[in-house]
């Protein structure tokens, strides 16, 4: 097999070969067929304090979709030639791929049957990964954490990556969006998405009176203006780090009894449910394919800040 | 009847006669029993930001129990004798008594009969009195926002008047409680009700993960360092209002997954809560009774802040 090995910061991860994984008990071997580049992959090799993070070397990548090619002693939910996503993080463990065992910019992966969530006909590789880790996590704080269901009005801050998620996943949902964004092209996207309305500050929504607000910006005052804009018993989730601090009136938060909630992650079920909105066939966010030989120079595009939407790279 | 009529900022309320009231369509006339005196009619005394909440002239008070003399038409759940506690504020229409419509401080009050709860034998009416208010707040944030049960671990912060209360009755209900309060005198009287450990630091609680943290004390860097302090996915429920702004950190929020929830007032099933945790015997804050002529007096020291526990008035 073959895969792209991340060593320490400031080093470059290499595409190396090495013997194919063997399916150990529980587990299975998976033909990856697409592997998103996430991000964090880049702050891994640009800043050391994510170091204690990867205890050994290992092959990068931790969304990824694929098929199963061997399957190991125990596997009974999955078979030879299913098509399944890989949930990043096994909640028993607390193992994540790419990070404490090897990853998915790979050809093979070795993983607990556990993390695979099957991929719905119609789904294709490409979005079964892309839905794993930015999908899961906007799913997440949106549904799981949020409530957000059809009819309710629902406000989404920071248009970016994980807030079009979101707001393409709520509108088809049947919410309705109101969006907030500083720049106005991603204020123009939300519209041509379908949102009700889109805003540039975040207290412009109190006049909805809104019972969610998910902050997928995250910058410390979006999340205290969305605590004054929201609705009497209302919940804002908090999903982007874009400032380390908040500082929220506490008289409101007590007055209104707004419940603020921090959310990370997400679990099979997320995924699930990403793909059951990808299966809709309306779900489109901005996924640019790349070849697997293309995966070193499309994290250093990442990291110039040059990319648009996902990455994803075909295996 | 008679009654303490409250017409402004800075004018003491004065004992009044009145005519007594009639029993409208599902309402109810109490003989008033005990009525608690409260801080916050100290706050309309003194502080004229309080005014429009007051539309006009009213008898005072909004925490009281007492006996039911007659009843109008449509009142099927309680008859004449009934003894019942008082739920201040009218979930249907906002209206409280003692701010919007005539209150506890006076020998009678009509009240809608959902206001009502049952006060259980063996329960006083000082304690079905004292439970509407203090009670009612300390229980809605500890069990119905907080989810606290028997055998859990709960931070509790500021022992003082909510405070106390909340931590016997988590003690009845079999938590595991651990308490934070700045006051020595205040962590002796915790370990004396039975708390597992105390701390002058909310920060120090780290060392218990707890999954609840009540924050009776609200000086916003509680509240920050409660959401430092509280174990994975743990919840933080804040009641006091000691400062009006909380500085959190976003990463830790995000990262643990913690929830903050802003906690106001409670509701009949709350109330019913108390009287639970009063009949069981072992429920003892500090209730001190006063003539139903001493409450211009009683308000005085309250002002003052010379009162210890609860002042309640026996009518």
């Amino acid at each position: 097999m073959k895969g792209w090995l991340f060593t320490k910061t400031h080093v470059a991860p290499r595409l190396i070969e090495k013997e194919d994984p063997i399916a150990a008990d529980n587990e299975v071997i998976l033909d990856v067929k697409a592997a998103g580049l996430c991000h964090s992959d880049v702050g891994a090799l640009e800043d050391e304090t994510w170091m204690p993070y990867y205890p050994k070397p290992v092959i990068f990548g931790h969304e990824c979709a694929g098929q199963v090619v061997k399957v190991g002693k125990g596997v009974t939910q999955f078979k030879v030639g299913d098509r399944v996503g890989v949930c990043p993080i096994n909640p028993e463990t607390g193992i994540t791929i790419g990070y404490g065992r090897d990853g998915g910019y790979a050809t093979k992966l070795a993983v607990p049957a556990s993390q695979l969530i099957p991929l719905p006909d119609g789904v294709s590789f490409v979005q079964g990964a892309a839905a794993t880790d930015a999908g899961m996590t906007s799913y997440h704080a949106l549904f799981t954490e949020g409530g957000a269901k059809a009819g309710m009005k629902v406000g989404i801050v920071g248009i970016g990556g994980l807030g079009q998620f979101a707001t393409q996943m709520a509108l088809i949902e049947g919410c309705e969006v109101y969006a907030v964004d500083k720049n106005p092209a991603a204020r123009q996207l939300a519209l041509e998405l379908g949102c009700k309305a889109v805003y540039e500050n975040v207290l412009d929504l109190a006049e909805h009176q809104l019972p969610l607000i998910v902050d997928y910006a995250g910058f410390g005052q979006t999340t205290a203006d969305a605590v004054e804009a929201i609705g009497f018993k209302g919940k804002v989730v908090i999903v982007g780090m874009g400032k380390l601090e908040t500082t929220l009136n506490v008289m409101t938060m007590i007055q209104k009894q707004v419940t603020v909630k921090g959310s990370n992650g997400g679990t099979n079920e997320d995924i699930a449910g990403v793909y059951a909105k990808f299966a809709t066939g309306k779900l489109n966010p901005t996924l640019t394919t790349i070849k697997f030989e293309e995966i070193g120079d499309g994290l250093e595009q990442l990291k110039a800040g040059k990319v648009k939407g996902r990455l994803v790279a075909l295996i």
